[in-house]
């Protein structure tokens, strides 16, 4: 008996017969008796195909009516799964992101959630019924606008409406069996992990596994809400995100060191050439780039040349963002007087995350060689106490995962006994 | 100067070509000066699009997630025309219909618009802002659920707001010229007629003419606001309603004794057979049809029949309450002891509509003279002050509509000269 919050992305809810299964599935876990809130995403293309809409209309859509538009999908499937629901005869109410309460600043299409009443979700469990709630989307707190909350969005309402319920767990349902410790399309070998800390997770999330979004990670860290992460196409345990399991003095002795090794092909590299070193200038160019609204990721600035007393200074950041981040500098470039700009996206990012480094020292060391081993050479490296992060081409990202996860013996590490005992079910 | 409340069906708004083209029309509007408010309705099937899924999901959906479902058609045709209006250099905001201030009863599917309190138009108005209002759709007073008004709902939502904001005219954009004095599928030499009273659209809407809904019309003239009816593809003057021209006393003059001729193949008749003769059968009868929800068109009860003091009652009713209306007669067959049913959707209704008949004797004999010479059989009779209506075989209704209107000089009569002039535009 507790309180279930259930997450089903686009491709669970894609067509009717898939929004049928569903509804199954949101009945058992009723029917086990819990109360439950799901939270939707819009059926399968439904976004992209609003998208080309509002293209095919303006070239440069207002944020607002963007935010207006898309939340038109939630709503859809929302309302077909309540219906789905009522047909198996239990009470299903289906309530926008502005009705569950889910209260935001007014930053159309990445808006983040200040506040979650959840009143009228409370009442319809009270009552007896399953609340369906729209994901992605809330309301603005100032303008009482509609507004949309961007990549991951639909996580992160689950995680927030789980915190302000005191859920005891909130499911993600998605089309893998959960989390593993490498992609499986590189790594044949790769296997689900049982449990990750929301430590761990972050690092994962910040790295570019795609399974759960930072935000959503952040959120539930924060209000210590465990989540399981699980395949909507079978009944399997997937892989919990929760504390370090049996407090932490024993987390050591039981978790692996390591929990999986993550990569990203998403990120461009930008090279300032010829940088005057002088005091300042590093911060005249990444205030123009944040000021650009671009999230910088890793940075390297090569020692200057003794002849020149100038300097390169590299980062990496979303490739989708290169365009604004190359018009921001190109824009200082004569106030700055750097020489020029190289602009690259044919890179990867390759971590490896595990809690369990912090007290193993030789992970650094067997990291580095496998990667020597293996011939692939290293542009970027950046660290965390539980992340060794690298920057390599963008074709050595395949041999270097593999290499990686082979050196940390991570199929046969893998305590398929650590499962998460917690309260939750 | 003055402000302008348009209306645009979902013909209208088809597709992005459609939506960019009403777009300019409205800012053409505003350019003359006007406040605007837009209502818009669902792009083009959208609406039946969503019902088919509700039915794939669902054989009968919850009717308060069926109205949530739909809701979302136009949620996507009014952000796409903001989105549309904002690239031709004007701001737009679009608006649900709860953010509308349209508040209404819990009646889903059906709702009734309770009241108007529009003050968020009002605020985007002061800003200089064109507001787009989803059409259709409002908030139930006690649950603060979404609801949906139903057939006609959109021009419903127009007029409401326009009574709200005391606009000075409501325009409802259609794919033809206006209100015509028969469907010109049928009789060739109908025309548009430039104006008609809403007494005369009331019976007009009432009696089959598709263009404007009866509830719309109402709404309109207890809060006296002029509609024009018009084409969205062209720029003609369409037809106005409105109160008689030049106050009462004139208004015979200058207006024609008829105004069209309306036809209505959506009936069915059904007749009870061998009713015993007894005080309060009738009221069983027709209690019993409209406990089952069922709205009641025309009424022919015989005589009895002298050897078995028995009688046969036909009625008129939608065609689409056909199943609804046997069943719940077929429920009383023994309390009540009448013989059989019959039921007939073979039938159609036609009727002669004009304020000027009031006061012009010889009407009635001219309307059945002119069926009779053209061998048309009539079943049922039913009129009011301004309207004659007849029930005859469907297969008989454009012999009877043309014969009508040829009668009445329909095409002659027309006083193309009486065109509206009143404040609004």
């Amino acid at each position: 008996m507790g309180l279930v919050v259930q997450k089903y992305g686009g491709s669970s809810v894609a067509d009717a017969a898939a929004i049928k299964r569903v509804a199954q599935r949101i009945v058992a876990t009723k029917k086990e008796g819990h109360e439950v809130v799901v939270v939707v995403s819009a059926m399968g293309d439904t976004t992209d195909e609003l998208l080309d809409l509002a293209e095919q209309v303006s070239p440069v859509p207002s944020a607002r009516e963007l935010d207006m538009l898309l939340t038109a999908g939630e709503r859809m499937s929302m309302a077909l799964l309540a219906m789905a629901i009522g047909d198996l005869g239990h009470e299903a109410r289906s309530f926008t992101g502005s009705q569950a309460g889910v209260i935001t600043d007014s930053a159309h299409g990445r808006a983040r959630i200040i506040d979650v009443t959840p009143g009228r979700i409370r009442q319809a469990l009270d009552g007896g019924a399953i609340a369906i709630v729209a994901g992605f989307q809330g309301v603005s707190q100032d303008s009482k606008d509609i507004t949309t909350l961007g990549r991951g969005g639909s996580d992160t309402t689950a995680v927030a409406l789980g915190a302000a319920l005191d859920a005891d767990v909130c499911e993600i349902y998605t089309d893998v069996d959960g989390i593993f410790t490498a992609d499986p399309r590189i790594v044949s070998a790769a296997r689900r992990m049982p449990h990750i800390t929301y430590e761990e997770m972050l690092e994962m999330a910040a790295c570019g596994a795609k399974i759960l979004h930072l935000r959503c990670v952040e959120y539930a860290r924060r209000y210590r809400i465990p989540i399981h992460v699980r395949s909507s196409f079978s009944t399997l345990t997937g892989t919990w995100v929760s504390d370090p399991i049996n407090g932490s003095e024993q987390a050591d002795m039981e978790q692996p060191i390591i929990s999986g090794v993550a990569h990203d092909r998403s990120e461009a590299k930008i090279t300032v050439v010829g940088v005057p070193d002088k005091v300042g200038e590093a911060a005249t160019i990444f205030s123009s780039v944040a000021a650009a609204d671009v999230n910088i990721d890793m940075i390297v600035q090569n020692v200057s040349a003794v002849d020149t007393n100038r300097t390169d200074i590299s980062f990496t950041l979303p490739a989708t963002d290169g365009r604004k981040g190359m018009e921001a500098l190109t824009a200082i470039q004569s106030a700055v007087g750097f020489e020029s700009l190289r602009y690259d996206d044919g890179i990867g990012k390759v971590s490896l995350i595990g809690a369990g480094m912090r007290s193993h020292p030789g992970v650094s060391a067997k990291f580095f060689s496998s990667l020597a081993d293996a011939g692939v050479n290293i542009e970027m490296i950046s660290t965390s106490e539980i992340r060794i992060s690298v920057v390599v081409r963008g074709d050595d990202v395949d041999t270097a995962v593999s290499a990686i996860h082979r050196a940390f013996d991570l199929d046969a590490s893998q305590v398929e006994a650590v499962v998460y005992g917690g309260t939750g079910r």
